[in-house]
This record gives structure tokens, C-alpha cells and sequence, in this order.
């Protein structure tokens, strides 16, 4: 007589405590530096996988004519634990992503349409500059200053993977320009003339 | 008189040698457990960070009508050390990607095109399954079996991103048919039957 | 006069809070990314950090001939957090631990009774396939398939370590056969013919 | 006209729950292997990240005439999760900071006043010895054993920098002899003669 | 007759090449991701893990009237693999450490002289400013744009260290003037008017 | 006609050079922070992940009745970069291994013969001690001091694992009479009498 070859397995099979493959997101539980809570196992379903948000064009209608839509781990808990997020970006003509840097992860990003201009600057200031085409992809390394820029005359559109679900998105001007830094510290720190800080902190909706 | 600003700064870029903003994989020099040595950061260019290999289809024209072009650190160095990658899928009317894992690496897939049923298995034997549409993402937590069909009438693309510039790829098939693994070894270790293995021994060019 | 010498060490030994020497699970609190929450430090004992079930051989009588005992994060909570595990294996003669990958880590197997047949396949699908004696030790890198077959006449036993306190286990059968993933998506993500995956989905109880 | 700039980033500067920056420990939730749970971060304020406990010399009127006053992130749970923290050290004439360890960080040690005797040994039991003048910095590798000694006739006073933001303290004196470890245990394990660990735990308060 | 006690760990100790407790940088050989190869451990002295560079003031007869002296792994490589940097700020009258990320580790200062005002900005675009006396430290969170101005009528000192041997140093103005990247596309990415710019570009030695 | 499968795969089995599955150690080549360089992946076998020392008893004729085989990366180099390594430990009735560390890693001991009486020492100085009994496993977290004593009448025999292919071993007496550290140093930082210290100097090889 045979018996069924699950008695051996039941030990790992039996109880969903013991899955540790991932750790969807419970953005309503404590968080901690690794990440959000788990999800419990027993409730996680495909779904928790799968982020429609992404096929839908942001709205470019807008100073800078780009829209960035993030499935982060804050948006898509999936990735939570999982060392990846994604990201979509859509640039009108004339459209730009501003200077920014990702603090938690590196950035890789593809043309699926149009032509982006695309460039970072390194520690050492070197300029790393490059007009991509569709099906180019380029790699931004962690924490560096980093843009893109719609280099042709139609809508591009890229898709952004970064190597953390959680890589953050520091704008530069946004730091500088749309908060309360008073405009004096701001001058002392980065050397720009006051004028010209104060019209960008009107733009931007900045005070002090 | 004001002096120059870079005095202070001089320490810092006067010497490639410092830059640890990125480490560009030198595929001829010595590779360790964290990836490839870097290049000299002073022979680094632009192009090293741009790979472009993936705006071309994959050729489809073989039994799996599918093609899987990948952009890691062996044939995109500038991703070494990164903690990120990237590939291309193409899915011809038909094509599917067999079960396979990345021992490596999480991943994320994004649908450009077509619809893909993607699917994963948990250690929990949980499968996972979902039909993609264009701008659909999925995410295939890291050492996890798991597979992408084309699930329309026309072809498919997707691309996708590793949460490891080295992610690896095993495919099932492949590990169990196409080597010398012998064929009662497979039978003892799949409870496959041997004809079976055979079978498929023959079409993947395994011996033994 | 000389003052005792714990004046100026309180400040450490009189907060459990700061000891993050260890973090042994409470399986009850909200699990991370890392690991489960930390029982607190005042209430745990050494037992915590002792495991004894791996004295005691597993039940065999099966159809594999085989038993795992593990101790794992979930039935040994004191591992967590730090990064390594083990598990016991019991192969009667003609048992086989059928191929498996563990996705969250490596594995080092030493025999310490009998004679077992240990194999695991690369990315690359090189067979490393090696007959191991009592004493001997085998490394399986993280998340390649791979297997044990006992390879003489009697009883054999082995301890396996792994390098993560929850390593996961998915066995390829049951990831294919023993659960509700149809028969015609396994076969035509595995090629295996019908007849054959329906046979299998038979004996350990899969459906679809 | 010209839309507001914000349009595109309130996704992101909308929600707090997605800010992954910092993780400033919130001492009374769970804690997990990666550190403390993560403070509210619409509750943290600029004196989550600051300390002001190390301008003040610590008490040195105690046996080894020294003080070590800890920032790790139990006293400053703004390092929570930041891979840092810092200690200032303070050594009267004739102080000295026993042989000890930190189990969980290397640390780097800075002369501010006076002079300072350090010392570590490595596991190839090979003695790394120097005397240190004020603005010497020495780095001890994780986990070694390690010394301080006022080499001056003056007060000497350090600060010290951890890569874990709790980088564990195990003084050596105190593990071995001041708590309740057996006397036959100390001697079995060390080949000290019984009198001389029975004076020590005299001194430092172990039973046993 | 007894044995010495040394023939069960001459294993140990006989081979240097064994020992990794810490990997001295060469310099000289190849670089990984990781960081320098390690310098012949039969070669280390005390002095590779001892730096004496920082108990001199830093030229500070320059514009912004603040100088930066690292000890990152490229100067002082005792503390490559290790987790750890240090360096050394001086600021006179006036003096400022204008805008600036470490995009490989995080930050603490010690303020040893003076008064520093110094602040950093989330990616919420929240500021966190503080004045930091004599005693007072302050943790900068990886990756996000911080600077130090001299709050006080006289010279101040700091100590700073990082979570990593090489965090990098991106400076927002040479990043953005101090290179060849073109005038229009500064405008382009940072919404400054273009005198502003050129005005920087000539004070900063960048072309374009 | 049908197309051999391979044609698509045949970017990932044609070159070794992308295999990052494994990285067996090369002893002669550079070594780094994360391990040693890897060996030519076409020159690897089999025998590089088997280690066949582990079989036989190490020689417990010495002072302490007990010896430590390790298969740490310098002696398996299959181990590597995997996270893990192994050591078989004898003890001769009255045998004892004496209070060490692993500054690298945590350890999981097994026991497999005899009694062994095991503890650790926490950062807060609690001691856990336990008695184990064959098929007994106990956990000692990273860098801990903690030690392990033959506890019954008869040879004991225990594997250990650990969570890193280097996990060090710094023994305490050793460290302290083992080296030329001068006798008034170790007196001064362990408070030992110094003809305690001298007599161990004697028995252990110490000068100073």
C-alpha cells in the first residue's frame, strides 16, 4: 500500500505563518525600516500582484508637460520586501522631468515612444548625456542627480523600473522652492541670486 | 578678492579613484560574489550606462514562439553592482515562456502590447494566476516557478525588470531534459515517467 | 574609596529594549520584510534558542520514503532574524527528496548516516551530481533546483543548514501537480503531455 | 495660463505613508530584525534627528575612571533604520574602557582631547596597536575585540561612530563575570584559576 | 605530559589568507562593487587603520569659507568593507557646505566648535532645520539634499560620519554649473532663468 | 517544421561568464569585501561544492581535549559568496571549547554524539546555557561570546553551521595571552592580576 506523498510535506504546507516568498504590504500596520508589515498570507490574492495603473497616460497638462505615475510599494504593496518598483512617464512635447534624484535605489528606464533626452551628473560632476530612442534603455545610478526631457516634436512615454520598493523621488526644485526654507538660507546654500528664488518660490508655492 | 570655490572641492574630483557612484562591469577583469570588477571610471562613457539592444523583436520563429532578450550585467555592464536589469519579451500568437525561475533576482513585467496570462506557484503551492492586458504590471517574487503565455490572437510584448543586475535564469525543461541528468535520475527525482523524459530529452537535446 | 565599576555601564544593562543582539519571533505580532517582530527580550529564555526536535527520526512511510523536519523561523522563532537555519532529512532505502529549489537561500547538506546521491542543476544546466559518504558535505547555491536520493541499502540521514532563516521550500511536483493550475497551463508551460500531468495531478491531489 | 507644478507630484507629496527616507523609531511598537517600528511620520520633527547628550563629559568617578554615553537607537531613535549612530567616550587620567565588543558594527574612533591608547586583536589573534593624538581617527572592524587607554596625564575625551544604528556593547569583564555563569563554568571555558575570577566577580557583582 | 594548546587552531591561525575580518584597501588592484581588494593581510600594519589627517584645520580661504576633509575608503582604505567613513568640516565666519546628497550612506555630525545651522529636505519637501551647539549631533537620512552654515560669529568645527566607506559627495552647484552640461538644458531641468546660470557657470568654472 | 527550443535560450547557456548562480572561490586571485574572486565557472565541478574533511574526528590530543575542523571559504571554497559554511567539533571527554566569537556570522550547532553543555553571554550580560543532547540544536547569535563543554562521560560530536562562508573565530585566550600584546595592557583592560596573566602568557605562547 502507498500513501499519499503529502504527509512528508504537510509540515511547510499547512500553515501560510511559515511563507515567507513575500510580504504584500499592510499599509494600515506598523511599519519598520525594512518596509511595511505583511499582509496575511491566507488573504493575499493575485491581485495583490497586479497594478492596472500603469496604462492609463498621466495628466501633462501641466507647467512641465509630464506626469510621473509611481507603483511604488505605498501604491502597489506587492513589491513590498521585494527590492523593485515600477513606474510610468509621460512627457508632452516640451515636456520635462526636473532634476531629481531617487535616495533608495537605482533607476532603469525604457522608451516605448517618442525620443527622451536623459542625462545624470556623477560625484565627480561628469555628465553623463544621452538622447534615447524607442527600445533604449539607460541606467541612473542610486542617489544621483538625474533628468528627462521630451527631445522630439510628439508625446514620449517611458516605464521606469528602480532596484527598491520604496526609492523615493526628491525633486530639486520642490527641495529648494516648495517648502519653507526662507529664502535667505536657500541663497546661502546653493548661491542663487534672491530674485530668483523668490519668483521660483512663487511658482512653486514656497513661503519664507 | 574672491577666491575659486572648487579649492575645497579639489579632494574630491581630482581622483576617478574615489567614484563609487557606479561600478561599470569590466567583463575581462576578475568577478566576485558582489558582481564584476568596475571599469576605470576614467574610460567610462555614456554609452556604457545606454543599452539598446531592446527596441529590436526577439526572433519568435521556434517551438516556443517566444523570445527573451535580456539587458544584465553580462551583456549590460553598466547595470553591474546596481542591483537592477532589464529584458524584453516577445510572445508570438502561441508563445509562452515555460515555467522558470530567477534564483536571483524579484521581477516585474509590464504588458506593451498584447495579453499575457502570467502565472506563479508559491512554496505554499498557491498558484497565482492573472491575465495582463497592455499597461498591466505583475510582480514574480525572487526563486519562484513561474511562467507567461500569450493569451491573445496576435503577438505580445512585455518588458521586464530584475531586482539584481545578475537575476540568473533556470528553466525547467531546460534543467531537467537538456543536460545528461540521466534519465532514471529525472524519473527518481520528478516521478516523471520515463518515456516521458525521454521525450522531451529528445526534443531539447538532452542525453543520458 | 573606589566606586563599583557598573556606574558608567547602566546604561546599557538596564534596558532590555537596546539588546538587538537577537530578535527571537513572536509568531503572533505583525511579520516584515525581515522577519517577525522580536519577542520582547525580558522574556526569553534560553529554550528560545533551542531547538529539539531534530533528535527524532521523521516518519517515512510514504510514498518518497523520505521525511524534512524543519526548523525553520516558524518552528524555531530563535533564528530569526540571524540569517541561517536547518532542517533534518530521513531517507529510507529507496527514499528521494524529489527536486526542489529553496528561494530564500543557500544550503549545505552533511550526511551522518548512509550514502545519498545529491544533485542540482545551473542556470546554465550543468548537472553538479555527486555520491556522498557519511561526513561529507555538499553546498546547493540559492534557488537552484536540485535534489537527494538515498544511494545505498539502508537508512540515510542528513542535516541541512540554510543561509536564511526562512528559506522556503517549493517542491517542483507540487508546484505542478498538487494544486488547481489547469492541466492544460502546466502542459503547455512544461510541454509534459496530458496523460502524464493528469497522472501526477492524481497522486498528490492536484485539480483542473 | 500656466497650471500649477504640483499637479504631477501631489501622488507623491500627498501621503506620508509612502515616505521611506527615514524610519525614526517609535520605541512603544513592535520591533522587527531590521530595527524599531517607523514613528509616524507626520510626527517626527527636526529633534527626532537630533541628539544633545554628548556635549556633557559623562561621570568618570567610578573604578575605570571612564564614561561611555551612547547615541544608538534606543537613546536617539532618529538613527533607527540609517545604518549609523555614535557614542562619546570619556576617559579620566588613568581611565580605561575594558576589552569589549560590538557585535553588530565596526566603529571609528576620534581623539578630540588628549591622548589615547587603543588597541584591537584580530582573529588570526594578531595585536593592532596605537597611540592616538588629538584628530587621529582609528578604525576597529566589527566584532573584535577591542580597547581603549588614557595614554595622557590629562582627560581624554572621544567620539565614536558605529556603521549599525545598534551596534551592541559586550564588555568583556562583565559577560564573564558579572552575572550569575558558574565559577567552574568561567574556569572551564577561560583556564583562569578560580580565585582570580571569584575576586572579579567581587568586584563587578556575578554570583555563582 | 601536556600538548600545547595551539595544535587545534593552528588551522586558524596559520593562513592569513583565511581572515576576513577586514579588507584593507589596495588601491592599487581591481575594484568591485563591493569596494577595493583587500591588501595583502600579511602586509596590514596598525597604521592602515589609523588616519592622522584630520586633527588639521581645513583651508577655508575660498568662497564659500568652509572646508570638507574625507577619510572615505579612497583615503583612509582601513575602513573599506567596513561600513564606516569619517570626516572633518571646518567652517570660519560665513562659512557654508552649500547643498549637497550622499548617495551611498547616511550621515551624523558632531558640532566640536561653534554653532552650525544645518538642515535637510524629505522627499515630502518637508525642511528639518536646527542650530546645533557644541555636543549636538544630527543625522542626515541617506541620499536627501542637506547643507551646514557656520550660525555663529567664529570658527566651527564638526566631525561628520557615514554608514558607508565610499558615500559619495554630490554638490548641487557643481553638479549643476561646474561642468559642461549646456546652459539651456540647466534652464530646461532646474526652471532657472539663464543669466542666473551663466552667472554660476563663471563663477563655478563650467562651460556650455 | 519545428525549430529547436534552444534557439532562444541560447544567449543564457553560451557564455559561463554571465553565471552568477555560484562564485567559487579562486584562493589565488584578489580577494574583496564580499569574498574571495570567482573561479572560471568552466573550470568548475562538482568537487568544488563537496568537502569531504568533515568525516573524520580532529585530534583532541591537546589541553583543551577538543578540536575545530572548519570548512569555512579558505578551506570550501564552493561556499563562497553563498552565505554559509560548516566545522565539525570534537570533544574528548572533559573537552571544552573555550569562550570565542564569530565577528562575521551566527552559528547553529548540532549534536550528533554525547552531552554538550553549550552557552552564550548577551550584550545585557544574561547568560543562556543549556545542556544539549544528541539531535539538540542551539543557536548562538552573531558575535556573542558563548562556548560549548563536553558534558557527559564519553566522546561528544557536533556539526556547525553559520551564516557566512567567513564567519571568523576569535578565541578569548587567544586574543588575550596568545600574542604579543604586553602583559600591563591586558592587565589594565581586563583587570586580571598580572601573574594570572603571565602564567596563561606561558601555557598559550604569549610574550609581552
Amino acid at each position: 500500500m502507498i500513501l499519499p506523498l503529502f504527509f512528508i510535506f504537510c509540515l511547510f504546507s499547512s500553515s501560510h505563518a511559515a511563507v515567507q516568498d513575500f510580504c504584500v504590504g499592510d499599509l494600515a500596520a506598523p511599519q519598520g525600516p525594512a518596509g511595511y508589515s505583511c499582509k496575511d498570507p491566507s488573504k493575499v490574492t493575485v491581485n495583490d500582484f497586479v497594478f492596472s495603473g500603469l496604462g492609463i497616460p498621466g495628466n501633462t497638462s501641466n507647467l512641465i508637460k509630464a506626469a510621473v505615475t509611481p507603483a511604488f510599494a505605498a501604491q502597489f504593496p506587492g513589491v513590498n520586501g521585494l527590492g523593485i518598483s515600477f513606474a510610468r512617464l509621460d512627457l508632452a512635447p516640451g515636456g520635462v522631468v526636473p532634476f531629481h534624484t531617487h535616495p533608495g535605489g537605482s533607476e532603469i528606464l525604457i522608451v516605448v515612444q517618442g525620443t527622451i533626452c536623459a542625462g545624470f551628473v556623477s560625484s565627480a560632476n561628469t555628465v553623463y548625456l544621452k538622447s534615447l530612442k524607442k527600445g533604449d534603455i539607460m541606467v541612473f545610478p542610486q542617489g544621483l542627480l538625474h533628468f528627462q526631457i521630451n527631445a522630439g516634436g510628439s508625446v514620449a512615454i517611458a516605464f521606469v523600473s528602480f532596484s527598491s520598493p520604496t526609492p523615493g523621488l526628491q525633486i530639486l526644485d520642490y527641495a529648494l522652492f516648495g517648502n519653507n526654507l526662507p529664502t535667505e538660507l536657500v541663497a546661502a546654500t546653493t548661491f542663487l541670486d534672491t530674485a530668483q528664488i523668490k519668483k521660483l518660490k512663487g511658482v512653486l508655492g514656497g513661503t519664507g
